[in-house]
């Protein structure tokens, strides 16, 4: 079977490989757990060796935050509003010790945040090659550890904002006073709920003017320890919709698609009604959807057509 | 020489110990490093023993984390509105092994938050002990890991409400993307400055919607990384000014009392005028004056005649 590409995902946690088809299917995937922040002994060129062994000599691309200060090469960001189309314009090769080269796909920069992202773009180039009929004007959250939120028009991402919310959650989970120590829960929906109402009742002041009720309730008894994580989490993910309509990344007569790891876009959309958002979920695999379209843009799928 | 009362101030990470005059003076001060999440071998008993050692035996009154769950004995919270003049008359007593008894002052509690407080009552206490010309009408911030925000009326807590700033940025500083393995930098009030400005310019978003600005910033070089604890602490403080503001715990044209540590009260006095807000400094030592005046009210100093 001929391969014409190999896409590499590669965040700062971990690392996905894709060997496509002839159709830009995904043949094979790895999952390893070599990020940028955590290598195996050897670096990037150990953990790109092993995420390729076996597999044809074809061009690679890697998108994420590979390409950050201090991921295999640091290359630069193109700034909002940016096409594209002109991802594929402006990689940056990297010659692998196996004689392969890697291309690396350069991250976006809004000048108005300023913001930055990097892995982000290569899925919008995605899911829009996915729902063509969405390249003209759309709306998207991607939630995470740094959870975006991207508007695009024309083709172009025009702008994008960062909400820390997953990190945050982690921060206050495992170390603050409100969430230390305190025992694994299984999912419990309600505190999630009753989370996302305190966020929403917050008004003006937002979500973390209430955040320290979550020990009040816990010292009264009002909350179980083991549910303090998904109130938290209803919380915070409740205050990041309050900020995304505030700063106007949303309005509650556009929808906006969410695209991620399906738990987590699953309490979005728990979350979203109750400041009148419409959450829309998008098909997987938006990342591999990403790299291969930022490849033929880029000339990389020798001899190949593409949509 | 005369000892009416001995006044613990007994936080989470810290005690200190007041041996009092007769008219109400700290005539001797110990500060030790043993809060209720920190103590000696031999935990609560033995680090009262070291903090009274020598000392006559005096009634003992104290105040803060020691009365809470996990101090050396959970006393009840008084639900606000509560007239100062009530922590008096709902003490707790403990038999310390030296036969000492050591009477404990319970904790506030806003049923609307709900939220909870341990040691800023009797800080309260003191400062309206200092100042009784605002025990009629008065808004007090004592900033700090939790800050909090109070409300007196009539000599009464009608109201308070915690903001996690400290907290906030002790966790975003050591263990965030943001803060992590960065240099100390000095302080930096331009830094400060521009970190206030966004906080005041994220309008209704608020501040913690601009957080991840602070890394584009830093990775574009607008931002020195030994200065980014110094732009972090102007956003989190400001947006704890706004979220007061939003929530309607300060009004631009009600002054607000600021008590604590002079650096940090100073650096909220520093962010104040971006929103509007006037904040002044009030008398240091407001725990001891505090402890004082709670103790006469509950008719533990013998004998002595008291403002």
């Amino acid at each position: 079977m001929n391969t014409p590409l190999i896409g590499l995902d590669w965040g700062s946690t971990r690392l996905r490989a894709y060997r496509f088809d002839e159709v830009g299917g995904v043949a094979d995937t790895r999952a390893l757990p070599w990020g940028s922040r955590q290598l195996p002994q050897g670096g990037f060129e150990e953990a790109f060796a092993r995420a390729v062994e076996g597999w044809p000599h074809a061009p690679v691309l890697a998108c994420g935050m590979v390409g950050s200060r201090g991921g295999w090469r640091e290359v630069p960001y193109l700034d909002t509003p940016c096409r594209l189309e002109a991802l594929g314009r402006s990689l940056t090769a990297i010659d692998a010790p196996d004689g392969r080269t890697v291309h690396i796909v350069p991250g976006l920069r809004d000048p108005a945040g300023p913001d930055v992202m990097r892995g982000e773009e290569t899925q919008v180039a995605g899911v829009l090659a996915r729902m063509p009929g969405l390249a003209g004007n759309a709306r998207l959250l991607m939630p995470g550890t740094h959870s975006k939120w991207v508007r695009v028009r024309d083709d172009a991402v025009t702008g994008f904002t960062t909400l820390m919310t997953g990190e945050l959650f982690a921060l206050l989970r495992g170390h603050s006073v409100l969430g230390a120590g305190l025992p694994e829960g299984g999912a419990d929906d309600e505190a999630f709920a009753r989370g996302v109402a305190a966020a929403q009742a917050s008004g003006a002041a937002g979500g973390l003017s209430r955040l320290f009720s979550t020990r009040a309730l816990m010292l009264e008894g009002a909350l179980a320890p083991a549910s303090v994580a998904d109130f938290l989490s209803g919380l915070l993910i409740g205050d990041e919709l309050r900020m995304a309509l505030a700063a106007g990344w949303a309005t509650p007569d556009a929808p906006v698609l969410v695209v991620g790891e399906d738990a987590l876009c699953a309490r979005y959309r728990q979350a979203a009604p109750a400041f009148g958002l419409s959450l829309q979920s998008t098909p997987g695999a938006t990342a591999a959807s990403g790299l291969w379209r930022v490849a033929a843009a880029a000339g990389l799928l020798h001899g190949l057509s593409h949509a």
